[in-house]
């Protein structure tokens, strides 16, 4: 239920900051971008440190299934995890669009595709999973946040690196979505990331720092 | 006295930063927006970390009710707190006008109301409460901070989730008012909020971190 | 010499900062202030890490005022404490000029007087000193930096709270000087500000956090 | 390994990003500093804290030399040290082109040169260097993301403080770039401010602080 409910918070931060954002930018993307990301950056913060506990906040279905392969999470909690995420993301995204007044039920027609889409996924998910293998456990909620504070400018996608928050924003036609046709490609390159992010940490040596 | 000082710094910070950066954004709300919010998340980290130990820093009477029904606040002391910040809340409204040469006397004319507003309230507030019931004292006011930073964006009513705040940005007819009409319905939702977060709280687990 | 060099290298920041913002933002004061309060805030921070076991990290004749008030800082060390901020405030103004390829020596011509703003001036420096009074000696450089950060914006001065910053900044014609003839005034209004925030200290109970 | 991969991450995020604001910002560089240098500070701080136990997360020519000098760096490591940084600093500039659909090779035509912009590097680097030796490990991440953000704004050149960076920036014809031509006087610069860096720390007493 911590992921649920974590999932769908963050969906929600993301999709009505960049609800907002679009609202009140009057066109300028990259001051838009500048609250999305602010937000996003805050949000997580909190949200690991207010989750972490009960679930381990992974949020995102490619951090659950590299914990699994750590044997970090059970291999039977992967597929409860990853169904509570998908389901928390939906509802995230239904959440924003209810506070903003907007139709709850919407599909994105924003199409993210392309070669350099997929590395910038790819890459993104890559170093999340970099910075989540190699934190202490106690600044894994800052790390984990300016991570993807600093993804979202330096991938040409502004690093969703979630195949969770993908499938959520899928349902949202704003600021933060992607056209439906888009995610399963998303998807497989963040799992590629995700796999390329295990094996660098491996080499690097494999231990997690402790203090 | 903390809590009737620190809610009016805290209304202080809110107005007063939303008359300096709406006078210097011609317009441009999405960065007006931006400055209130650093502002804030910047004013509530060191309020609460300068005023906690004195009275536990709420500047909140949803937050001060939920601490008396978990006994973590005396009953008999749950009335003169909302005096408190409620009598705070005005002089900090006056206390920004005094310092932008502006009537120091004044009602907000900005309507806010309607459904979406009040679920973008009620959400707001049960994150708010959900956050600090969970959080381990020592990072609180990071905590707190991080999430009105981000709350500021992804609700659509730009989180006041404080009857306080609802109550002093009245008096204020600048960006951060609120038209007296809509107080009580936001303070009633508010409240509703808070009930929200304790139950999600409790279904979580009710414990809180203690590191 | 490290008194010296902190407050050299701090007017260099906000001056320098004010530059760099005012040139790039077009005549959007909205935005220069964002970068010029970014710039501050990561500045103190880094400065009172930096230089705070060698000095206390003052940076400022009213915090150095209070301090030898309270013991903390020898009487005799008061005015070779204040000589050392006056230079070095100067010294880090035209380190600024330098570094922009401007005339080394200006004055400034921006007019900043007025009791709205003598107002603000008293209680930016009463606030500053509240949090420094209070705050545990780990946590005063983000603390300090925080404060600073909110004050730019919701006091109409955009908070000197200092009198080695409001000399220094009277040897700048940029974003962030203040004419001279309003200088002492300023001074005034900052001392009297710091009293205030010792009073408040000593009624709410005079203890320093430890932790 | 871990330097070439962290420097490479490095320029990879202070490149792309620049790019990302870039298109965004339509022409206004000061919101587009603004999203280049939060970036970069979050940046910097999760990749010290990644890759700081395994290589001590220098990135930087200037600062692997003072280590060496100050023997917390073997001499026969310094010149592999320098390479992996410079071979990553190129890589991290191409991986950006490619996430941002760029041609992988260019070369950057904006020209930066100048004594006003070699002052301003010579203090960059002098200052990083205070801000390095003079913080507590636990630290470090936190003081030099804080340090890079207010030069991004305070010195005139937008504060490169790096040769290997100077290097990596020549690969690309964007924001961040900077021409071939300029690179050498930069990093003469940057040397000289490093051992400045190191003269004020020595006069200051020397200690590294221990908490």
């Amino acid at each position: 239920m911590a992921e649920a409910l974590g999932t769908a918070l963050l969906l929600t931060i993301v999709i009505g900051s960049g609800i907002m954002a679009e609202r009140l930018s009057a066109g300028n993307t990259a001051i838009a971008l500048l609250g999305n990301t602010l937000a996003t950056v805050w949000g997580l913060y909190f949200l690991i440190h207010t989750f972490g506990p009960a679930s381990g906040a992974h949020f995102n279905p490619a951090v659950s299934l590299v914990m699994a392969m750590r044997r970090e999470l059970p291999w039977s909690n992967l597929a409860p995890y990853v169904v509570a995420q998908l389901m928390g993301a939906a509802c995230g995204a239904w959440l924003a669009h209810a506070m903003f007044d907007l139709p709850i039920l919407q599909w994105s027609a924003k199409v993210r595709t392309g070669h350099a889409q997929w590395l910038a996924e790819a890459v993104a998910t890559a170093g999340l999973l970099l910075v989540i293998l190699r934190a202490p456990k106690a600044q894994a909620p800052s790390l984990v946040a300016a991570y993807i504070g600093a993804a979202y400018w330096f991938t040409a996608s502004t690093s969703f690196a979630n195949p969770a928050a993908a499938f959520g924003r899928m349902f949202s036609d704003t600021f933060a979505g992607i056209a439906p046709s888009g995610v399963l490609a998303f998807a497989v390159a963040q799992l590629v990331g995700a796999m390329v992010g295990l094996g660098i940490h491996r080499l690097l040596g494999n231990e997690r720092q402790e203090n």
